[in-house]
């Protein structure tokens, strides 16, 4: 048969249940999906193809799986740091996002997250925002693959004045994205147990599983949230979740920093999802979730970056090799969070803990084909000796050269082609001087 | 008057001892050393030079001092990681050292990390390691600057089979060097309290102060260190080292994580400089060094990246930003390591840890001009509110456009414009498949 597009000489890193890797190999994809995945290098006679991505002898991989961002945050990098928590957000970053944040704001601050996300080879997302019709609109013209969630809080939020209406503002979002698009799947985020009230967090979840949609929320992310939730339920904040009957399968629960035993155990059985967000949990001083028992408990963990005000940097491959490395030195033992478990935290795992294992997060046939190439002929990828090693430990987001999603080519030899870059980095730029500006008045 | 070389069109971040930061500005530079460090941009009238780099809007900044490193061992980068310590050292590490380190290995690896390192912006490093002639032969081949110690340990070494020749093959190599090269530092470094007698390293220590270059000695690296140093001394491997009388302001000690309050008042009294490998460290799972702990006491403290085996990667980009991280979720403290100071030890304090701060570490009126330039014009680098805040949080060693030392251009537009990438490469592959065809064997 003649395949729509082969990407061949490479090294292929599956990320199948079997952790298999081709030495060298080729991938087939039709109709935007995985069709073979074959072995053999270019010796072989390859197939018949409309294009053929020539991997150069890198490292053919499935695009990386960022579970937690807040896109349009991207506008807040660097504009306050190495603060109290407190004071970072009621001082510079509330404030900010109550003067700057608009539609069209939502719309630049997107444009570049989804930029600088598909030049480090992420290709799927999952967001939690306000107005995030405008970050849906963006997102899907960028060709991304994303989980995209209206933020529900009882205050007054951009784009929501009436917190009355936060959750019936959130399922017109989801209402109106179900089956628009078909990289982009529609999801409620309630901010958290301390900003959202029981009714509304029950509200919530009900629409979510009338939706059949993925519920979010943060939870149990510093210790002074846990005195708060205690004192207020008498209880943690998952154990309160889980009395409000908002835990199941569907729900991603996001930072559970500050869980014990018990809490591991809650979620295990309801078999809720958990995301963290290592970078930006350590930058922000958060506290360190505890992953290696999340796993070892069987719970599904994936890997995010946060908004960008809080980590500075949405490179997955940074947040990989600084997840393993933080678990082995927290549990002063090197082989935790090996190089194949931090790799499947942001590849396989992270699309099972969003509802997307199906799609995509590994290079297995039937999958849409969300693909990767890193350029490993540079001096900190020679010699390389195990792939898995140098995508977690070596690699970094400039290291990938072509980007695929659902078999579409978006970024070539290191070239957005399905964007204009210049044209998005201008607008953040002028979206910056006017921030920077408000903030000096 | 004429300068050989201007930088211009770019925020200059002179770390200079008020951390003063032009917004627009221009790096003068004749003889190889910095003439003039001039406000304003590209409007304002340049002053006459051969040599006129565009930084592009980019930050102008000091090239980064890698202050540990095992420059060869780029060649066991990925061969054996997730391992407990001894068995990763003694079953993987060691062997492939006896096996395959030699003279060709060694500048093939030396060559290949300062590809590496020249690429990310780092333009001085402090090494140890054996065959430090050929270590050195190829750092002076690539422009680099550096402080170079041969290694001295009291077991059969690539290169000193006898151990009882260790400190006199290390004299001999600091001989060899004092003033051979205008960029390159001979030093002599112990491996260890517990795997050099005292007799060996007192021996070393006045040899170093005879020849006036620095000492560099791991210490306190892991708990099972500590215990084995009590065992036979009966105190800690710091208070051991200063019985031994190696403690001075030209001492470096390595690692220094588990140091206890006598300690640190010890290593402050005596003047001695510590070095931290932030991510080696982590991912060895060692522990983590008091620095937060260090600098309130005044100590002088620099980063490395420590040997490629064990990081996996020599972005001193990444180390700021993770060790700035780790501290700051180590001690529950987001105001820890902030930016300015993450940035200082990896510039200006490195410098001066190994006794190089008159020359390199910060862009200031009579040093060398070790300079490197930023391009900013990126998704994850727009908008920029402070560079010093991206530097350590959202930059990355992909990010460096130009790299002069000494004021010569070693690197332009991301090209290696000094040595033959591609032959680096290729033999460092080459060396590769000789090392995985010995372990398979």
């Amino acid at each position: 048969m003649t395949y729509d597009c082969i990407i061949t000489n490479g090294t292929v890193v599956t990320v199948n249940s079997n952790h298999d890797v081709l030495a060298t190999g080729t991938v087939c994809i039709a109709d935007g999906t995985i069709r073979q995945v074959l072995p053999g290098g270019p010796a072989n006679s390859l197939p018949d193809a409309g294009t053929v991505l020539d991997a150069g002898g890198g490292i053919i991989m499935p695009g990386l799986v960022n579970t937690h961002t807040h896109l349009p945050m991207t506008l807040f990098r660097g504009l306050a740091d190495d603060l109290p928590l407190m004071t970072w957000l009621s001082e510079h970053i509330f404030p900010a996002e109550a003067r700057h944040i608009d539609p069209d704001t939502v719309r630049t601050g997107t444009l570049l997250a989804c930029a600088e996300m598909l030049l480090s080879g992420t290709t799927t997302c999952c967001d939690g925002y306000f107005y995030e019709d405008h970050v849906a609109k963006a997102v899907r013209d960028t060709g991304m693959r994303a989980v995209l969630g209206q933020g529900i809080i009882d205050f007054p939020a951009p784009g929501v004045p009436d917190p009355s209406r936060n959750v019936e503002t959130a399922v017109e979002f989801v209402r109106r994205w179900n089956g628009a698009s078909a990289r982009i799947l529609p999801s409620l985020f309630c901010h958290s147990p301390y900003t959202c009230s029981p009714d509304t967090i029950k509200a919530a979840k009900e629409k979510a599983r009338e939706a059949g949609c993925l519920f979010q929320i943060h939870a149990a992310e510093t210790h002074a949230e846990c005195l708060q939730i205690r004192e207020k339920f008498g209880t943690s904040p998952i154990q309160a979740l889980d009395a409000m009957g908002v835990l199941d399968q569907d729900t991603l629960l996001v930072h559970a920093i500050w869980i014990d035993e018990r809490d591991i155990e809650t979620i295990a059985a309801r078999k809720s999802k958990v995301t963290v967000a290592t970078q930006s949990e350590m930058k922000l001083a958060s506290g360190i979730a505890p992953i290696a028992r999340l796993l070892e408990a069987g719970v599904t963990v994936g890997l995010g970056t946060d908004g960008s005000a809080s980590n500075n940097s949405m490179d997955m491959f940074c947040e990989m090799d600084m997840t393993a490395k933080l678990h082995k030195v927290h549990n002063l033992d090197p082989t935790v969070l090996a190089a194949s478990c931090a790799l499947a935290l942001c590849t396989i795992d992270g699309a099972r803990s969003i509802g997307l294992s199906e799609l995509t997060g590994s290079l297995e046939v039937g999958k849409r084909a969300d693909v990767i190439v890193l350029d490993t002929a540079k001096p900190r990828l020679t010699p390389l000796y195990n792939p898995v090693s140098h995508i977690v430990y070596a690699a970094c987001g400039a290291d990938v050269r072509h980007v695929l999603i659902d078999g579409q080519v978006l970024v070539r030899d290191r070239e957005l082609i399905s964007m204009d870059l210049r044209d998005i980095l201008e607008k953040g730029a002028a979206a910056g001087r006017r921030i920077a500006g408000g903030r000096r008045q």
